[in-house]
């Protein structure tokens, strides 16, 4: 059973394992004070986080740079190296991407799915490593909290408030290096792997937009929350699985709230993932004692979370199977202000110890 | 030689031609007074092309909704049908395509590439469509001169000058249908094929952001060329063609100035493809006779321009092979606002005359 097989409305199920030969994480310094301190790859060295730039989004650009060259070091790789670059952030014209991967001159792919572009990354990524076009490529995003709250709320200096349900954008970037298990005729191209265990993508099912008329952006969990639980429902449904089969299922940033209305939509469809689900955002910082309000958000959040800390526990055998489900929430500053909906969108991504 | 294979630094060339089954377009008003005037499977039919919406955004919108169920209707399809479903736009945070294409409920990869994400999307959809991934796939792309401007410019109330040397934003969107030649185990489920012939893409090329220090973004043309420039040459390296082995070789939206930049660029590599080159902003409007400055541009440009003309010509049996380079600009208000250059994509897509 080798062969690539699609199964039910949008899920793939890949013959071969596709290999995260490793991964790259680089963090602002509230990131490096909550639960995950020590685990990322590299933190800011200024309160500021504005890694040598001198504008909040030169500064995003800048961490995704890092993170590229934080995981080609690591996987002793070099630019020319990487087939194919899919990578994605927050900003208008996702500019943190253009800027940021632009001197290392690979072929890319921009994309754009708010906070799940982490999932939508890894899911080209995978299709494109495991239909033999590429034997490497690079998925990688980012967020910024300062950047993020310029484009879609207020800029830091005005001081503005936010309400306590209101999320908080993670300052990180990290980027993946997917490789096909067997590099065939090309062994010498092989990225070091950073683990002591093969930890492979095994499917994945493309998300859809679900729109269930929330109105207030600061309340992104419940706008997500019905994306979620779609891909998640689908994914167990198409794969023939029952939450069980997962050690874990990870969502990115639906916060408290988002999570149980997650809950209880998938109670109607009598899935209960409660005693396996954790949320990128609720794992990244300590929410009793950081004031980060409903918790981590962002293209970022995912992926240093799945960089820094589900494939390490991966690696441990603590766990062996994960859906990885980032959650996005659909809107701009016009769309908001002209009264539209906040639908969502999330990909889910199944990634295993294989052997 | 039915096997995909990998050429050069990025390009594909597929086993097996994924089949363009069909395509809509539908325009704006000032699209239908040029020279592909009644081309077109549907115009604006108010003066404002509102396209029954109340604001910018929402028409743009709007657009692409209308455009998926031209497309749906022409290839006798139902949005159940199509699997995947890649679409961008130049809006922040493509808010046009989250809120065109949700009604439809069709598992969604959101792009962003500017100006080349027709490109980018066909890339992905036919990659997705020869990967065996899919039986059927949409790619999807719009923009809208107002709300363009609003976005990258001022909102035309403000009633801004612009230089001569500056594009028209093109308002329309078009949709394409990308099935493979052999529906297998369903032919049930084939679309319409809408030409007298077979059309197929046989391969593509994938861009990388050239960045040669353009700081001007009106100046869009000489700011997209190198990219234009590196995947044309990439192209006819990677696929051992001469520029004479294309009957046409499109570009999107470089206009008179970019275009003379591109053969100065390509001279330097011995490559000329004046005799064949076309570009989709100059084709699309009557430089002369209509206030359009330097021509037209945006993801829809190459969009409609493909779908209304450049498939004809080749279901006419004028071209046999041509070469379809939609090229981008990356750059959003605050990059530009903080001197930031204005680099480019292009992606590259071969499109030909099957049988």
């Amino acid at each position: 059973m080798l062969e690539n097989k699609t199964l039910g409305r949008s899920s793939i199920s890949f013959g071969k394992p596709v290999i995260i030969k490793g991964s790259g994480s680089i963090v602002g310094q509230t990131e490096d004070e909550g639960p995950l301190k020590g685990c990322f790859d590299k933190v800011s060295d200024e309160k500021n986080d504005m890694f040598g730039a001198d504008s909040w989004e030169k500064a995003e650009s800048a961490l995704q740079r890092k993170a590229i060259a934080i995981t080609l070091e690591k996987t002793r790789l070099q630019a020319k190296d990487i087939r194919y670059l899919f990578a994605g952030d927050l900003l208008g014209q996702t500019i943190a991407s253009s800027f940021g991967v632009i001197e290392y001159d690979i072929p890319y792919m921009g994309l754009y799915g708010a906070c799940s572009t982490c999932g939508e990354a890894l899911c080209l990524g995978s299709m494109t490593v495991a239909a033999g076009y590429a034997d490497t490529v690079m998925c990688l995003t980012s967020s910024h909290y300062a950047s993020a709250q310029k484009e879609f709320r207020y800029p830091l200096e005005y001081g503005g408030q936010r309400p306590l349900y209101a999320s908080w954008t993670v300052t990180g970037s990290a980027g993946f290096v997917l490789q096909p298990d067997d590099m065939g005729a090309d062994p010498d191209k092989a990225a070091k792997n950073n683990y002591s265990c093969k930890i492979g993508i095994t499917g994945v099912t493309v998300g859809k937009i679900e729109d269930f008329g929330i109105k207030d952006s600061f309340n992104m969990g419940c706008a997500m929350a019905p994306a979620a639980a779609w891909t998640i429902a689908a994914n167990l449904k198409d794969f023939g699985r029952e939450a069980s089969d997962y050690d874990a299922i990870f969502t990115g940033d639906l916060g408290n709230v988002g999570s149980d209305a997650l809950y209880n939509l998938l109670g109607e469809e009598n899935i209960d993932i409660r005693d396996r689900h954790y949320d990128c955002g609720m794992i990244i910082y300590d929410l009793k004692k950081q004031d980060v309000h409903a918790g981590g958000s962002g293209c970022g959040c995912s992926a240093v979370v799945l960089s820094a800390y589900i494939l390490k526990k991966i690696e441990s055998g603590e766990w062996k199977r994960v859906l990885f489900v980032p959650t996005g929430a659909l809107l701009n500053k016009t769309s908001f202000n002209e009264g539209q909906n906040v639908p969502g969108i999330a990909h889910g991504v199944v990634i295993e110890k294989t052997e």
